[in-house]
C-alpha cells in the first residue's frame, strides 16, 4: 500500500505541461489519503554536478579522486552534504517516487540526471550484494512520467527515433531496477506541444484515472538476481535453456539475440 | 581530414583514468598535426541544468517558459549566455568531438548532459529540417570514449546490465546521430578500476594505438533520413519490403520486431 509519495519534478515553469501534471499528482494522491512530498529542482537550485563538494571534511585519496569510493566512504562517516542527505531522507520515507520531467534529448534533463548521479548514493542506494531483485529500495515502487517533443509514431520499431523501450531501457534497468525498486510502467504525455489544448486535457485526465487506480498496478518484469550467475553475471544456463524456444528475448537488453518482448518497458504483463 | 578536435571532458580528477586517456588523447592527435582544445567541465565548473539564466534579456513567454522555444529564439538574436556561445565557437571549429567521460548509472554524467542540454541549441545544432542523416554536423566526426564500473561480459545480452549496444542507442542515436555527427564506434574501457595496473596500461596502450589510425576509420551505421516518410517519420514500405527477408533489425531502436544487429552501436560496418 502506498502512503507516501515523493515527486521528484524538473520543469523551470509553473505554467507548464509538467507541472500540471505534478500538480494533479499531488491532488489525487493527496485525495487518497497519500503524504506527498515533492522535490522542485530548479525551485531548489538543486546541484547537478558530482564534485568533491558533495563530501564534508576532506576526501581519503585526493589524488585519483574517485566520487564513487569517496561518497560511499562519506556515507558511511555521515559527510556528505546535506543537501543530498536530505534526499536521502525523502526517499526513506517514501513508498512511491514519481520522477515527472520533459525528455531531453532521449533522457534525463540534467538536474534530473544529477539528482540520480548524487543522490543515489553507493552504500545507500546499492551495494555489491544488495542490486536488481535483491536491491535496497525492492519494498518501494517508483515510475517515470514525461512529456516527449515527438509523436508516439516516431518512437517505433518502424519509426525515425526508433523503438522507446530501447531508449527507456537503461534509466529503467540501469538506475530504478538495479536499485530494486518495483518499476511501474511510464506514464507518457507524447507531444504535449504540438497538441490542441482539448487533447492536452484529455491527457491530463487519463492522468487522473491512472492514479485513481495506481495502487493497484503491477510492475514492469525484469529477471530476478538469482537468474544470473553469482561470478560470471551471466545467465544461468537453465534459465537459457528453458527460454531457449521462445520467441522474444527475456527483456529489451537481456534479449539473447532474439526479437525484444514488445512493450517490456512500456506495459506491465508484458 | 579531422584537423581540428574538440575534447568535451568529465572528470574530477587530474589523476584518474580518464583524465590518462583525455591526455593521450591530446599527445596523439597534436602529434598528427592536429589543433587539440578541451572543455574541462569540472574544471570549468560548467552550469549542468538548463534555466532562463541561459538567456540574456526578457523571455518571450514567461508564463509558460519553454527552454526549446526560447533557447532558439535567443540564438537567433545572439542573447544566449557566453559560456554557452563559447562552445557552440568550439564546436563549429572542430572537425571531431570526443566525449571522454565516466559511464554514471548507464548514461552520460549530469554535467556532461548538461554541456548536451545547454549547447545543443533548437537552431543551433539541429532543425525540424536538419535532422539525423541531413544534420548540421554532418561534415564532422565524433565518438564516445568512457570507462566502465562493470565488466565486459555483464554488458552483453546473457549480462546481468544486458546488451552494451542497447544501452548506447539513446545516446549515439539520439543526441549524436540526431545532429547529423558521423559517430566513429565508442571506445570502451571496461572496467579500470578493477584491473591491474598493467592491464591499465594496456588499455591506453591500445587507445593509443586507435588514436594512431582514428583519420581513417568509418563511421557506425544509421538509417538514411531520406529512408522515412517525410510526413509520418516511417520507414518508407519500400525500405521495409527490401529488409523484409533480412535477419537482424536494420539498427538498435528501427529494429522491426527482428533480432538487434550484433555491436552495431561498438563496431562500424555492423
Amino acid at each position: 500500500m502506498v502512503k507516501k509519495v515523493l515527486i521528484v519534478y524538473a520543469h523551470q515553469s509553473s505554467g507548464s505541461f509538467n507541472a500540471a501534471a505534478k500538480d494533479l499528482a499531488v491532488e489525487v494522491l493527496t485525495a487518497q489519503g497519500c503524504t506527498v512530498e515533492v522535490s522542485d529542482l530548479y525551485a531548489m537550485d538543486f546541484k547537478a554536478a558530482a564534485t568533491v563538494d558533495d563530501i564534508k571534511g576532506s576526501v581519503k585519496d585526493a589524488d585519483h579522486f574517485s566520487y564513487l569510493r569517496e561518497t560511499k566512504l562519506a556515507f558511511e562517516e555521515g559527510r556528505l552534504s546535506e543537501d543530498i542527505t536530505k534526499e536521502h531522507a525523502k526517499i526513506i520515507e517514501a513508498d512511491l517516487i514519481i520522477f515527472q520531467f520533459p525528455m531531453y534529448w532521449f533522457g534525463l534533463p540534467a538536474i534530473m540526471k544529477g539528482w540520480i548521479d548524487r543522490v543515489l548514493t553507493n552504500g545507500f542506494a546499492f551495494s555489491t550484494e544488495q542490486l536488481y531483485s535483491q536491491g535496497v529500495f525492492k519494498d518501494k515502487k517508483t515510475m517515470l512520467s514525461f512529456t516527449t517533443g515527438s509523436l508516439e509514431s516516431m518512437f517505433s520499431p518502424t519509426g525515425i527515433n526508433g523503438d522507446m523501450n530501447v531508449t527507456l531501457w537503461p534509466i529503467q534497468n540501469g538506475i530504478l531496477n538495479y536499485c530494486g525498486f518495483q518499476v511501474l510502467a511510464p506514464q507518457i504525455f507524447w507531444a504535449p506541444a504540438l497538441a490542441a489544448a482539448e487533447d492536452r486535457k484529455g491527457m491530463l485526465e487519463g492522468w487522473r484515472t491512472r492514479l485513481q487506480g495506481l495502487q493497484e498496478e503491477k510492475p514492469l518484469s525484469f529477471i530476478p538476481l538469482d537468474s544470473f550467475d553469482q561470478k560470471t553475471f551471466q545467465l544461468k544456463p537453465d534459465v537459457h535453456e528453458q527460454h531457449a524456444s521462445k520467441e522474444f528475448g527475456l527483456t529489451v537488453g537481456i534479449h539473447l539475440n532474439k526479437p525484444l518482448p514488445p512493450h517490456s518497458q512500456m506495459k506491465a504483463g508484458c
